[in-house]
């Protein structure tokens, strides 16, 4: 719609139209702007931007759009924008272009920066050091509040939070945080000695992202100190970040429990082949897995060929049963996630589970029960045959389904994976021995 | 471990030592630590700290815990802890307090801060206005950076953030925002109206707060203002408030997705009758529903007792089904909650979960077709019967499965809800149906 309107004006030469259109406009919605247009007009609109909104546009930017306005601009351009750039935009840029374009991003980049971007490549992707920015802002304790200040006027206008300042001795250790709304409410003589709190919650550079979204979270921060192995400041992680991490940790986990390989790009930015690869695979193990049930089955067949109306019940039986497990199991796994319970709590889990598998089991049970002597025509011992076992598979899958996750966990194995593909095989296994060995017992055929 | 040893210090009357550990740490470890005490203890210690701690440190706890501490109380302490919570904490603590403990708690505040929590109790649980607080900067645009660091400097300290202040007129109306950094880095001469940004983004009060949430990551927000129906600013929404959101919606999709009624509470904290009550819906109607695969395989009785082998195969093609079925559904119920696609891509999702499903599918089928031939003694008839079911199995559940959420979502139906229990039951139906139409078919029989 606003696309339209601005070719429109484009079309008619109206430059001056355009830009005071897009002086109006949100960072994030020009970005989406941008790439409804034709790449050359997005050309045109890109370079009319003021360079700091240029600048925000371009790191919202898909890095399919980045790379054409990279080899579209001249090297007085890119430098323009790189310049701009926070230091984790550039990472990502550098992380994603291929190399010719990398080539012309690094040589429009001063030395430092281009330092400090070849160190946070190092780190591993799913580290904290990863997800940092290295713009804050940091003090002395010598400092007076006054002096804090004006040494944020001086150093704070390229920073991605002034909220809170760091507290560094002269080897860049880590000695506290000071907030900005302390230095502005105290006297101008106070020291930030004085006025920070020296028990500040950091990560190390090496830490998984999603234990320092973790902590960031537990402790309600606003931003959070990343240091390396000497304690010595490197960076922080914001708001932002975290919850970016937080999205994609929980698509993760949907996507495993789903057993898929989780994506990397969202669905519809995913070709077929890296979706049917992403799929296959747990398709291919669950299926070779399933097939236990056929043999147990084939095992059982003289039994059912004796009683037909046993098959018929199959399929109810092993459904209930997956769903009662899958229950359990996403929330043992969720509250895993939230590291709301541990290994500690596995007999409490058991036993909780246990009680639940009980009162559920014995209403699906009567329920079932009932249903099958009103509209099923077939005799008593085949419906308690039926109910019996329904009985024990929903008290056995609401266990195991608690179990697995914690069990998986503390054998170093992710839950979701471990737990979530492979509950439905094991209870559809579990689901068949029980209903054959009530059968067997109960109606007295083998 | 350290509650341990806070209690050995104060058996040992050692109360200047127990004050110096309390003091080193942080409020969310004090509660914890707290919370791991005696109650008649954990008051001792609760009463020595440091009035803004306590507060923030009761802010942190359980419910059954503030209780305990409101109950246990003098009016004057109350008042204390009271005084000095965020208007959001206070809402939640009067929100789940039985009727005595609120009247303690209203009794001890102040008319002015009363009249906001009623407002704000007002505002349907799942709102923006619920999550809300009313601690924020407000400025009028024709004050100078001065004026306004000055009026920071006097009304700042209770504030929930001063990292951005919100601009308002004389009726309140929401007029634009401005960050502290622009206000410290400009000349104090310089006007409020001159550094403002117009173009604030802002949710209504009403709003859902799961929406609030996706605008607040879409545009990388900090704080987010809240305005009422005539676009006076209320309140105002910050990054951990979100970050709570995101984590409680993932949760409640999680459970949805196993098919159960998503819990209000932690795991450990929610009682068995909960637990049972919150899962015992889905499952009936879901057995019930699974019925009808069970009046499928009557009907083919015939079908069955002519061919037993064919039963052997019902369970693997089930699941399979099942399983590409839910791969589909949990990848597109994702994405269509990170608003990445809506009801404009139907027909681009069923084309691409076609082309997937084919690739899959003839993977699937051909895997099965040797593993039967190899290993399960039936003729090739049969072999040929499971796998051509399978392969149509697999593309019909991965259309299916991508194409329900969707629509659901289309019809202000919850597509968690309508799509992923839903997908195993419909996907066994057609199933069955696919597998009997190729059995009778290839087999000749009927």
């Amino acid at each position: 719609m606003m696309a339209n309107k601005i070719l429109q004006l484009l079309e008619e030469q109206n430059l001056r139209a355009v830009r005071e259109e897009t002086l109006k406009m949100n960072y994030v919605d020009l970005e989406q702007l941008l790439e409804e247009m034709p790449q050359d007009k997005m050309l045109v609109v890109f370079r009319m931007l003021p360079k700091e909104t240029a600048a925000e546009v371009f790191a919202e930017m898909d890095s399919e759009y980045q790379q054409f306005l990279v080899e579209a601009m001249t090297d007085d351009e890119v430098a323009g924008i790189v310049d701009r750039l926070y230091m984790d935009d550039t990472v990502d840029l550098v992380e994603e272009m291929p190399a010719n374009v990398v080539k012309k991003v690094l040589r429009n980049t001063d030395e430092t920066k281009r330092k400090i971007i070849n160190q946070i490549l190092n780190y591993p992707e799913d580290c904290a050091g990863s997800i940092m920015t290295t713009e804050f802002v940091d003090l002395k304790k010598e400092m007076s509040a006054g002096d804090a200040l004006e040494h944020i006027r001086k150093t704070g206008m390229n920073k991605e939070t002034i909220d809170t300042c760091y507290v560094i001795d002269g080897q860049r250790k880590l000695e506290g945080e000071v907030t900005i709304r302390k230095l502005i409410l105290s006297r101008p003589d106070e020291s930030v000695k004085a006025l920070m709190d020296a028990n500040v919650k950091s990560v190390q550079t090496l830490m998984d992202k999603e234990d320092a979204a973790y902590l960031f979270r537990k402790y309600n921060l606003v931003s959070m100190p990343v240091v390396d192995m000497e304690n010595r400041l490197v960076g922080i992680i914001t708001a932002d970040d975290v919850i970016d991490v937080i999205e994609q940790e929980n698509t993760e986990d949907f996507h495993k429990m789903a057993a898929m390989t989780p994506s990397e790009q969202e669905y519809l930015k995913t070709n077929v082949f890296v979706l049917a690869k992403n799929r296959i695979i747990w398709l291919l193990v669950l299926m070779v897995s399933a097939t236990l049930t056929g043999y147990i089955i084939r095992h059982y067949e003289a039994t059912l060929s004796q009683v037909v109306a046993l098959t018929a019940y199959i399929p109810v039986l092993m459904d209930t049963g997956g769903n009662a497990g899958s229950q359990s199991s996403t929330m043992i796994i969720r509250s895993l996630a939230l590291n709301e319970l541990g290994f500690r709590n596995i007999f409490g889990v058991i036993w909780k589970e246990f009680r639940v598998g009980v009162i559920t089991a014995a209403i699906l049970a009567v329920v079932n029960l009932l249903r099958i002597l009103i509209f099923d025509r077939v005799g008593i011992w085949i419906a308690l045959t039926v109910c019996g076992s329904m009985f024990c598979i929903v008290i056995t899958a609401k266990v195991v389904g608690g179990m697995l996750p914690i069990l998986a966990e503390r054998l170093h194995m992710d839950p979701v994976i471990m737990a979530s593909p492979l509950i439905t095989t094991i209870v559809d296994t579990v689901s068949l021995l029980i209903y054959f060995a009530f059968a067997t017992t109960l109606l007295g055929i083998a």
